[in-house]
């Protein structure tokens, strides 16, 4: 089809406080498959009062899974895939609380618990052969738009790609602004920069329309008053804007496509294993070219919060090492399309691509 | 629950020409139940371009209907209800095309083909006992968000009241700005602003939260630039920002409520049958005193668009009228209370609603 049909999130919970409500929101699913729920958390939260509000059940199984420094990899859901239903067979569903990775591991998972095989089979475009089993999401970062998207990223052997098909989006979000309040404030910032840079890309390109434009135009406003204006700041009030601001980011890109800052941050996250948000950070500062605007008010922001990123990077990598990192930029021509245009081949070559690596 | 837990549309599709699509669209639920679709359409397309384009089978079941002068009523649903099942048992789905009244008689036959006896018993919240079946929705006007509401509204003898649950939520809409172009102007204007006073309403009052506001603050930015700023009008463009504003400002109302405006024009609508649309129109001029700088913005387009709208209706209401149109009016508590606060009661009093009513 021409034009996109997109799925959206079944149920949306929004509002302070909100959280408490998962035990009910859950209850009537209890009865699906073997009556028991899989969580997985963030361990960042492990023994931190979050832990003590899960409403789990004693049947339950309560994963807490490191995702630092480390993105989601096919292997780690295949061994929890195997590892879940050898000790409990198929759950009523999958609850994930935590950030974009934690989101993209209970995507995934849900999906993995019904189609055979390893992850990286499906790794791709509408490959997953059947509906995964109910999944619930429950942010405590806002900005990757992980909560929103019909995409599960993970890093295989060969590539960092996500399952990507209808049934990957959650069935239901629990979206309580309380539960980013406590993020530590560089990746506060990370974090919304990546919706912030969603945005910057989304709108400047070819692949735009009126639904994309309004939905990426509200999240920047969003964004300016959680990170640039007088009242910026890690305050209550703002993070109940974030938390739409990440939604209405994720969902800009339902129409239209991320750019140049995107298609640099996988070849970066894949061969150094830097995390998502921050990847695109480093990258976003020396893009003032070709987003000069965005790149602009996104130093205004850094200045603002005393945000300090890495720089010279590019002196520790070799020309091998820079090949590795385009290739993996390059094998993605929508991104550079969407930035570039129908020429975007004459363009975005691997040399040019090379360069742009070379200014981090 | 203390926050509610709202359901999304299933899917999407946005984009110029994307009706084209919904023979595509349906093709995969062909197979459910007694394997044809019933379409309603608004009578207003008959023998005009887009009956030709309906992409309907021989054994669908093709509705036109008449909904000018009256909004639909519970009767008529019934009635549509038993014929179907006579004539070709359950469909597969019900595929509305038209505006309002439309989306919301193809909400409430979804329903009404699986719960049995009449729509005036479901009149109401969750009063709904069986999923209906697949319904589809194409909007042929932008403003009053059927498209994305969780009610079905319906005039029954005794009350207008909706038929309101998860179930309702469409399973699919087709967003097609091409297909709004040939509205005709005054109700180009009206059901437009529809959607400009849903997210005055949703903005002035006690409901609110980041999620209403970042919704409704959109969609009154789209609104003012398709009816107010140099480039209003009736463009393509336009047309494209219209059907985003419709959708966004009926997100809007998850989170929050509608006003004064819409209490009184479900009295005004009641009693005398006007449609919904025109009402908002013909009531929110006078509710200066309210909405201060809602009104002066929709006063300014009025004249930009060269609106008339009926004056001095309240001088053929004898008292039995006023009070028949204010009991109405009086019992939609939820709006009273969001548009006045905890004190509602003292302020919007039967003698309070009958005097706005003496404004028109």
């Amino acid at each position: 089809m021409t034009h996109k049909n997109f799925k959206n999130i079944d149920k949306v919970t929004y509002g302070r406080g909100s959280f408490s409500q998962l035990a009910q929101t859950v209850e009537p699913l209890r009865n699906e498959n073997n009556k028991y729920f899989v969580y997985v958390i963030d361990n960042y939260f492990k023994g931190k009062p979050l832990s003590n509000q899960l409403q789990n059940k004693t049947e339950d199984l309560v994963y807490f899974i490191d995702v630092d420094p480390y993105e989601p990899t096919t292997q780690q859901i295949d061994q929890l895939r195997d590892e879940i239903l050898s000790k409990k067979g198929l759950p009523s569903g999958v609850i994930g609380i935590g950030g974009g990775s934690i989101m993209d591991i209970a995507k995934a998972l849900s999906l993995m618990l019904t189609n055979e095989g390893s992850s990286t089979l499906y790794q791709g475009l509408n490959l997953i052969k059947k509906p995964g089993i109910y999944h619930l999401g429950v942010p405590t970062t806002s900005g990757t738009g992980a909560e929103v998207s019909m995409t599960a990223v993970l890093t295989g052997p060969e590539k960092k790609l996500g399952l990507k098909c209808d049934w990957t989006v959650f069935n239901q979000v629990i979206l309580d602004p309380e539960l980013i309040a406590s993020v530590p404030k560089d990746w506060w910032f990370y974090t919304g920069m990546d919706t912030y840079i969603h945005c910057i890309e989304s709108h400047n390109g070819i692949r735009n329309n009126a639904f994309s434009l309004a939905y990426g135009d509200q999240a920047l406003h969003l964004c300016r008053e959680v990170f640039l204006n007088d009242k910026a700041g890690q305050t209550p009030e703002n993070d109940d804007k974030l938390m739409v601001a990440s939604l209405m980011g994720g969902l800009s890109l339902t129409y239209s496509e991320v750019g140049v800052c995107h298609a640099l941050s996988y070849g970066l996250s894949k061969i150094h294993g830097t995390r998502h948000c921050f990847a695109n950070c480093i990258i976003f500062q020396h893009l003032k070219d070709i987003y000069p605007e965005g790149v602009d008010e996104f130093n205004q922001m850094i200045k603002k919060h005393r945000i300090e990123l890495p720089q010279n990077l590019s002196k520790e990598w070799n020309e091998d090492v820079l090949t590795q990192m385009a290739t993996v930029s390059y094998n993605l021509p929508f991104m550079w399309n969407h930035a570039f245009g129908d020429k975007y081949r004459e363009i975005a070559t691997m040399d040019y691509i090379k360069d742009l690596f070379r200014r981090l």
